[in-house]
């Protein structure tokens, strides 16, 4: 249903057209959809979507301004963390390794809130340090999920795709519109392979490097990403710090995404049910006496689209009445209608 | 601006009246209001709202059913983990105190991803258990924190207002509206002041009774409600068990939720600045004749609706083609307008 809705017109039915033949009207949908307003939260993403097939190379070339914003918050607090605990490291009891890539290991493991012990604060001072810092680091963590971790997947979505059916026939257009459409699943998807690659990566280098034995390196896996972090296991060798320094930060956001994911497909099943529901039941003569607006008998187009969305709960009465609020500023003659002589008038008042 | 909104009328410039006077506008508009078509989402709220003045003591009497869900789906998983863990207490090391409730205990610091380590798994079994109640522990607090904490603050969020206007004469009306548009701000607040009882009572009572300085038994207050939970400071008596289950529990709940206000006032503030943007900037020309769909002319008051909520990100092209394609099934006549007729018709054949 979703497929099909793409390929078609905006309020062909048109408001007022009484008698006109089914080519006529063809020949204006052409002109309608070309016309229509810009949806605006969907802009940026149609852009990316045209422009990255014929230039995925430069996908790193041309960030997203939230991301790169994000990407410098983190390496200042990262950065500052660093400095902060390096200078307070003899306030920080526990096992050590280097005194900056312990500091830096420490900050990490505060701000995803994994939170090992195997370096604890030993003093006042070093013990609210850290609560400053796992609040601010829990926001930080909070601001690269809503925005840029969502990003960087979207970017790799279409890749994907592409890389899934190079072997059929089928046009960008095409690949474009299954994107659109199951856009959650193919992030899930992505998300959720992205994590297993971490989790059997960590699991290896933790039997390899630290010399745990399977079950506890994929136990130690699972304690980190899911930020529980016992501390029985942990990272206790210089090599095994660095690791975890890029695979805590990593496996900790993005299993916070695939449960965002998860929560976005959820919310889409259940909002699409209700859209189903909405236009596969019965139209009564009651619903067309309601959707009658203007109380001609009839119902136009218009005044049925705003019906049926407001009943799936897209737009609000508040909505409609704001704009009500400018149309009757801008329908100066109180015509009800909007012509260009309403503007001239209106806006030179 | 939204204040102002609440009181207008759905679509009183109406599609194609041409000459009516104010009064006649007027008195039809009380009509429409009533007519028009439920919006879905906002239903069961403003249930609540006009229901909860009369009876805010039965709040609690006749629960929304996902709270209700997940209440059973929240005892349910701390039964089977106490169970569990309490069956296999004897490959779990660390400071005891009591059966049951250290395995209570161990469930609530293991599904809250606070994890002090104070009790740990010390069994391949134990620990491959830990890992299961960790990931479904965790879907089960983001499906709380999504659901059942926001119906809770929602219910709270009247009695405030009721309270903290209970001097001034205003009507029930007024603070009904006042709570519509400031509906985050009061739920962060409410969470808010939640969140700093909680850690002033974690505090005191970690103080007193587990014998901690103040500045320790804040740290480890900070440490637990933010999930970190280093371990070094934890519950370690029985009394200070029971009171963590409840506690910890609530406190990180809490936080989360207090995130999730954030993001949604956040969210909300950019939304109102389009809308704002969309309803200030200066109709042109280009725009009119983009918002007439049925190229008379002239823009009706639902084509303007619809061009406006587009442009604010509302409602997209999609949506629009979905309810076209059914306004087109039931068009029989292709008049491009719906009479009693049409809906006959439509739905005998």
């Amino acid at each position: 249903m979703a497929n099909n809705g793409a390929k078609d017109p905006l309020l062909s039915g048109s408001l007022d057209a009484t008698q006109k033949t089914k080519q006529q009207l063809l020949n204006k949908r052409r002109l309608l959809r070309s016309r229509s307003a810009p949806h605006a939260e969907l802009v940026p993403t149609e852009t990316n979507c045209n422009e990255s097939i014929p230039r995925t190379a430069s996908i790193f070339q041309n960030l997203h301004p939230s991301f790169k914003r994000m990407a410098i918050y983190l390496a200042v607090y990262l950065g500052v963390g660093a400095l902060i605990f390096y200078l307070v490291r003899n306030q920080i009891k526990g096992q050590k390794t280097d005194g900056i890539l312990d500091a830096l290991y420490f900050t990490i493991v505060t701000m995803t809130t994994v939170g090992y012990g195997d370096l604890v604060p030993n003093s006042h001072l070093a013990k609210l340090l850290a609560c400053a810092f796992v609040f601010s680091g829990m926001a930080l963590i909070g601001l690269i999920v809503s925005k840029a971790a969502d990003y960087l997947v979207e970017k790799q979505e279409l890749l994907l795709v592409k890389a899934m059916r190079m072997h059929q026939k089928i046009g960008s257009t095409e690949i474009l519109r299954e994107v659109e459409t199951n856009k959650t699943r193919y992030k899930l998807f992505l998300v959720f392979s992205l994590l297993l690659i971490l989790i059997i990566v960590g699991t290896i280098f933790l039997v390899t490097v630290e010399k745990l034995d399977v079950i506890d390196a994929f136990y130690c896996v699972c304690s980190t990403i899911t930020t529980l972090g016992y501390g029985d296991q942990s990272f206790s060798t210089q090599a095994g710090r660095i690791f975890a320094v890029f695979w805590i930060l990593t496996g900790t956001i993005t299993l916070a995404q695939l449960f965002v994911y998860i929560a976005e497909l959820n919310t889409e099943i259940r909002q699409k049910e209700l859209v189903k529901w909405v236009l596969t039941r019965k139209v009564t003569n009651l619903d067309l006496e309601a959707a009658d607006l203007d109380e001609d008998g009839t119902v136009g187009a218009a005044e049925f689209v705003i019906y049926k969305l407001k009943e799936m709960g897209k737009i609000s009465q508040e909505d409609i009445s704001l704009v009500m609020q400018e149309f009757e500023q801008l329908d100066v003659d109180d015509s009800g209608t909007l012509s260009t002589s309403d503007i001239t008038l209106a806006q030179s008042s």
